[in-house]
């Protein structure tokens, strides 16, 4: 049994201590996801579990060796997988029309829908986890590693374990009023976006960040740093392009 | 307290009792889920909780009618938002570069994240949600009936309600050897394909699709009827187009 106030209280994982995970719990979590929501129950989605030291290592450069890839005992790489349906289809002898953005973007929503559930267990059994956004940055590369075949990209990434004690505090996160519309959708006003991210601008890591960054504001430590144009622009062009090698045409 | 064994006992609602939903429920379930996880801490999200008769009608017509989305409620629309946090960044005097196809996907990928965590905590408080895969579809009609702006595209739709009894059947889904893979991704041989779908295939209603549809197999009732080649290709074209005009280039 688990409480139900685990969903406001529960935060990101970035440091795992040494405890060994039971055998069986990642199989035992990932057959409880397996009843997550999917497209026409076609389970458009695969996830490999790498523990290999070596092949994690290789994963991490690809998440540009941040501490939550490099220190987890577990990544899981979850992806977008039109390859095994088609290949039943093709067993069946049914003409299938799956290589297009339509059926990328149903079994990319599969997919990430999948890690969530798996992210819910998994954090409720007691393990933490980080998403490595990263994860469409270099997916050419993550392919190579885990051999990935035509009609599957990776989607989403998980460094998974247990958390190392003490746990980090929780971040700041916008209000309800910021995320919620009621009806229908009711644009922001400049005071509606001043009071929405009062918050985030006045929690004190932020701050911080501004300060080492020698940024004139937060939002720019964002536009500047972290999520610079050129850098979206690259990443961009890499992962539309790869999509398109893997088999699914963007018009 | 909710029994972890919720997870793979859980199934898709499509009908709805009448059941009155008590107030500040809904609120609760979302300001929950502002915990799940986000990219970079941007929450690149907005929810539109649409419980207006009129309103839901127009919405479930772009649902093609689905009895669900007649049925139900309340209509959430989840919509992947750059337009909120682009208006911080204009506000602080930061320059954006979010026009893009990866800042499409870190929201779309962020919004995701958000809509399963708002059906996991609906379902543990007893109500029951249903995905609308048809939210791409029609996502221009959608957009317009909600008024969405600019750097908004609706991903994810859920209609949401008190379950109808009896519940309904679970379900057949593959079994884990289907969707693991230990290390690294392990090819499909054509054995393992017969194996992996024999339990979906044998499945007393998907047998009965088949025969009412008068197909020679179950996957050609999804490559023919549910999701034909011609379906894909229009919707693939109507989405990526739609995505641009929203603000996000795609390379």
């Amino acid at each position: 049994m688990v409480n139900i106030d685990y969903f406001n209280n529960r935060r990101t994982i970035r440091e795992f201590s040494n405890k060994e995970i039971p055998a069986g719990l990642i199989s035992q979590i990932i057959s409880d996801a397996l009843r997550a929501p999917t497209c026409g129950n076609m389970q458009l989605y695969s996830v490999v579990v790498t523990r290999n030291k070596d092949l994690r290592e290789q994963l991490a450069k690809c998440h540009f060796n941040q501490p939550a890839s490099t220190g987890a005992p577990i990544i899981m790489t979850v992806c977008a997988d039109f390859n095994r349906f088609v290949k039943w289809c093709e067993e069946s002898g049914a003409d299938h029309g799956f290589d297009n953005f339509q059926s990328f973007v149903a079994a990319a929503t599969d997919a990430i829908i999948f890690t969530q559930q798996i992210v819910t267990i998994a954090e409720m059994h007691g393990l933490g986890t980080c998403y490595l956004g990263t994860v469409t940055y270099n997916a050419p590369q993550i392919s190579e590693i885990l051999e990935l075949p035509k009609r599957v990209v990776p989607v989403a990434s998980l460094a998974v374990g247990y958390p190392a004690e003490p746990l980090p505090e929780l971040v700041e996160r916008l209000g309800i009023e910021g995320v919620l519309h009621e009806e229908k959708y009711h644009d922001y006003s400049k005071e509606d976006i001043t009071a929405i991210f009062k918050g985030k601008e006045e929690f004190e890591d932020n701050k911080r960040y501004v300060k080492e960054n020698d940024k004139p504001s937060l939002a720019s430590v964002f536009t500047d740093i972290r999520y610079p144009k050129k850098n979206n622009e690259i990443f961009s062009k890499i992962y539309a392009d790869y999509i398109r090698r893997q088999g699914f045409e963007i018009p």
